[in-house]
């Protein structure tokens, strides 16, 4: 399946946390399966807190970009849409929040399991937990915004 | 004034975001001043969210370290201790929950302005605000938990 940040236009593909046009960035890659969205993830060594664990701004940065796709998707299947197939709608982010559980270990492929909780046509709530292995490391919850349209093409 | 992230212990000085010996990090900095803390951080030209805007994973991890070194400043100044001159403790976050409110401009210096809203000897609530010029563009709230034993020196 195509990952939903390789369907965002062009102008939307920049982002330093999922865009693919980003050199510098983290490539975020999130899949949309029977109402779950699902990425995976392997911190680099450098993305450490301290040694052995990964850093929390880490895990932020990939629960932002997944629950943007998270909530395009959601959105995309009450218009009927196929996600993973259509163009990716662009959502924003209003809040984020996540609370760490336990410490990440470094060196282990990283799951974020996300869903959306209420799906409205502007706004929708993402929730999903990230795994290292059988660990629960992290939950996050996510108001995501439809993009307005004045930043539609801002600064391109 | 040294910046509270230079007087972490060599052992803690690896964080993507603040340690001042990860070559590949943000080297994010706060200073203490009379109960407030504060950092400014010059976005690159690659930390976008899209084209002109900053990438709200970035303002995220920003949050993050500040928000540790706030807690650590506030602690020590209730022990006695003088932040920027002292060795500074080591906080980990137990929660992180931003509020984006504007979007933030690219090619401005953002400024972190945190105050500890709680403190506690093994936890600390610390809440800022991100602005970029004259525009407030994110709020955050953290807490922040003293390093459990456990972790220290772990995996080094």
């Amino acid at each position: 399946m195509t990952a939903l940040q390789d369907l965002y236009p062009d102008d939307y593909s920049h982002c330093h946390g999922c865009g693919r046009l980003n050199a510098h960035g983290l490539h975020v890659k999130s899949e949309w399966h029977d109402g779950e969205c699902v990425a995976r993830f392997m911190p680099a060594p450098y993305h450490l807190s301290m040694p052995g664990y990964v850093y929390g701004g880490l895990i932020a940065s990939l629960v932002d970009c997944h629950a943007m796709a998270t909530a395009a998707a959601a959105t995309m299947v009450a218009a009927g849409e196929v996600p993973g197939r259509d163009p990716t709608r662009r959502f924003v982010t209003a809040s984020l929040h996540v609370d760490y559980l336990k410490p990440t270990p470094m060196g282990v492929e990283l799951v974020l399991r996300a869903r959306p909780e209420d799906v409205g046509e502007r706004k929708v709530v993402v929730t999903m937990s990230v795994t290292a292995g059988e660990v629960e490391c992290a939950r996050g919850r996510v108001i995501a915004a439809r993009l307005p349209a004045h930043m539609v093409g801002a600064g391109s």
